[in-house]
């Protein structure tokens, strides 16, 4: 299995993040890719740089006006007085009916969901970079690979098709998905990062030819607070193509099993020519952000069974913050994925 | 006419404000009252205090779950540990499907939408004695006076059913035009607030028995942005009883007398027993957040204009920020539509 992987895609760094109404460090830094790229190199896997990609193959997932914001809206920002260099509104678009404005700030708030997705100078060669890595793990996999991992960061499963949120501004997961449809009629995304992957959810909601799976904190008391309830199946064309398996805050490794078991059972059902899955490391007992009580076995079990389905598998990284095990958690999957 | 205004009213005081990514202070100060309370002086109105009403006089207009978080929720917030005395959450409910959630975290999401309206250990009674002060005003129209004008500090005209934005939390203007209601078989909300009524807006959006007309700064250039456009026009019952009438940003008088013009053969049309007036000072040429370029006479001959359509009329506070002419625009529009 490959690594992929652009140093490109480490550029963006912005410092603020909102935690209890209060402005603290942003915990999705650079610094996650260096333990990251410690887990790939323990797990044996070579590194290789994505490839460039028209960017035709991002517009597959998303708006074309949220593409044109993302390239060249923090410049349009920073013509403003005093503006900041993180481009981060105060408000969004929350009720109907709503119009979408001219001007940079109030675009700025119909894109950027949340505090914790601020844009800067570097955003966009960052968040293209990430979506070429998914890209090139997705043409790996359709070349024959058995599987292929994107060390994708910026992150990707919480962005919708126009809109950037939780360290999440280009949907990766949904991009190969996307790109696997070429060959495959049917794919899966089954995403087990400890927060739901909304964003993914949206963006496939009407759909019936991507089946949409996420296993997560209940939504009812973690992030993203509004989506990954149970009733959300999906819409018209899609409904019942999508299954939220939400698990009680800091579950440990036998409700995350068993949840992912009727996980796999779901996708089995559907009969995916290809998968991909969304890989959090957030789920573990020591990740700051305190959803899950997985342990580094645990994972090490699920990508077991996530294996077991003997599909083509693309697997992009989203979650998992800074701890002493962040590296050795991702090795512990990528190694048990390979042998199972 | 007399003026209404409690002491309460003044203990909210949120420190912090976003603009153009920067945080700096919250304009909706307690200064202004100072300010509006001396034109009030100078156009020779009494001060009289709010009487109490039970909250389903709230309730008319605002969800129950939301009036129990603006009563309890700041509380439940301080129990977070390191939460700030600000209650100010990270992200909002900008997507469908979403469900409601359980923590505090989520629900403060939910029912703040943007950051120029943090939620203190004061907010609630503040919020609550200025909406007393639009039902007391309320009360001495349908008790048979010409006018009487209710000292709202915090406004209202940003308030939705569920949700607090723009410096409000709960609508004065829609909670005094339910209480009209009961004696009015229709009732009229005119806004000339700078920015759009977009709470207002809302609450009535889909009811033929309360018009709702706004003039204020284009929001594809000014917030609120994503609400106040011309086709924003009601729905259902409500189809044709929402007028908006964007102006450009930084309009002189003549531009904003042709559309309250406009703005006044509609109400007249409408034939309202009552009208409620919204009456924002921030289309003023120094206002400093800079919407409209109005004059302080051109206010005296909007009230004129206003007091010509001859209805019972309560009028509630809503922007107006900190410039020498504040006090000197009240007192001219006061004194302008007594003269009328």
């Amino acid at each position: 299995m490959k690594c992929i992987f652009g140093a490109a895609q480490n550029a963006h760094a912005p410092a603020r993040y909102m935690r209890y109404g209060r402005i603290g460090e942003f915990p999705e830094s650079p610094e996650r890719v260096t333990r990251l790229l410690d887990g790939v190199s323990r797990a044996g896997l070579e590194v290789v740089a994505p490839r460039e990609f028209p960017l035709q193959h991002l517009a597959t997932v998303h708006s074309a006006r949220y593409l044109d914001f993302l390239e060249h809206g923090h410049a349009q920002w920073m013509t403003m007085p005093d503006a900041s260099p993180e481009m981060m509104p105060s408000l969004r678009p929350v009720e109907s009916p709503s119009g979408y404005p001219d001007s940079i700030l109030g675009r700025a708030g119909w894109h950027i969901m949340d505090f914790s997705s601020a844009i800067t100078a570097e955003t966009w060669n960052s968040v293209r970079s990430s979506a070429f890595s998914a890209l090139t793990a997705a043409d790996l996999v359709l070349g024959g690979a058995r599987a292929a991992y994107a060390l994708c960061r910026p992150p990707g499963h919480h962005a919708y098709a126009e809109r950037a949120g939780g360290f999440c501004y280009l949907n990766n997961a949904a991009i190969a998905a996307q790109h696997l449809r070429a060959k495959h009629a049917r794919v899966a995304i089954l995403d087990i990062d400890v927060h739901h992957g909304n964003g993914t959810q949206q963006i496939f909601y009407d759909r019936a030819d991507v089946l949409t799976v996420s296993i997560h904190g209940d939504p009812a008391n973690y992030y993203p607070f509004f989506y990954g309830y149970g009733d959300q199946r999906g819409a018209g064309d899609g409904e019942g193509f999508n299954l939220n398996l939400p698990v009680p805050v800091k579950s440990k490794d036998d409700v995350w099993q068993q949840a992912l078991g009727a996980a796999l059972q779901r996708i089995a059902d559907f009969a995916p020519g290809a998968l991909v899955l969304a890989l959090g490391l957030d789920a573990h007992e020591a990740d700051p952000l305190a959803g899950g009580a997985v342990t580094t076995d645990g994972f090490a079990q699920m990508a077991g069974m996530i294996a077991g389905l003997k599909l083509p598998t693309v697997i992009t990284q989203e979650g998992g913050y800074l701890t002493p095990q962040l590296g050795g958690n991702l090795a512990a999957f990528l190694t048990g994925f390979r042998q199972a």
